[in-house]
């Protein structure tokens, strides 16, 4: 049932967005009985919340491109690629609207985050073991510095992401962390 | 009558968050009859979006220490002082909610980041004047590297912000704009 319900959230936020999202539509579309759905979740930011949870449980694939200015483009681009597809971007916003209304959301956004960004990190150790890199006192703040440029034009300012973008991020981040700034 | 319900809605957000806004307590607050409010903001959506317009009316005072790592520092430290403290993050955060959930909304925060983006750059640029800085291809890019960090921490990895992420964003920052590539 999980599956089904997780795999209905989706479904909704890509057709209507978070401000369309309703309890009803998920369990209709799920096939599951709304009742069932209401005592489990009870509101559209818990199910949001669980459909995270859920995603944070697949593995996602840390780039490995032989270079760290390669893996961090690719990171770079990957967050980029969400935020131009309105199939791919419905989920993460929904995800930063409920975590502003509803604890339970905040809380899965955070586990999701930090488990991504320590995954994502690993490109940094290896890039400092292949001797590209001085040791940073915190590789995942070369991810922060990588990804927050994107999702502060999408979330904050406003403006658009592009590849373009992200491997200006990507690079500027890079170039921080050579100085041992990171 | 627009003075008292914008002063309304920042003393509602202060008090009772986003979640807690609603047209009837600012229409109570301000003293103002609530269909009034109505009638003339609709939604909460909308009252936070007026009272962003009215906040970018507000001159904002462009830092101007001497140097550029002085500037960036200063305007860096102004935004993680603005989420260290409940009574001033109340706002952003409420703009960034209502701008997920309403066009109107989203518009305001657009021209609100982009006006202060823009004003931020003349440190920037006095810093070119200076000869402190190659001239970069985009002045604001080095506002936008500068405080990506800390919104990011805020709003997408749920991380603490503090005087020394606020640093390091800054620092960051420059030595991307120092080597050219911002």
């Amino acid at each position: 049932m999980r599956e089904a319900v997780v795999a209905a959230v989706h479904a909704e936020l890509v057709e209507h967005g978070y401000a369309g999202l309703t309890v009803e539509n998920v369990a209709d579309r799920a096939g599951v009985h709304k009742t069932t759905v209401y005592r489990r979740w009870g509101t559209v930011d818990v199910l949001i919340a669980d459909a995270l949870d859920h995603t944070a449980e697949t593995t996602w694939p840390v780039p490995d491109t032989g270079t760290i200015e390669g893996d961090l483009i690719a990171i770079a681009t990957e967050v980029a690629d969400t935020f131009t597809d309105p199939d791919h971007s419905s989920v993460p916003v929904a995800v930063v609207a409920a975590a502003l209304q509803s604890d339970r959301a905040l809380q899965a956004k955070r586990r999701f985050y930090a488990a991504r960004q320590e995954a994502a990190a690993r490109v940094v150790t290896r890039a400092v073991h292949r001797g590209e890199l001085p040791p940073p006192a915190d590789p995942v703040e070369v991810i922060r510095q990588t990804c927050a440029p994107l999702y502060h034009r999408v979330f904050i300012s406003g403006e658009p992401v592009d590849r373009a973008t992200a491997e200006r991020a990507a690079r500027a981040a890079l170039a921080a962390a050579r100085t041992g700034l990171l």
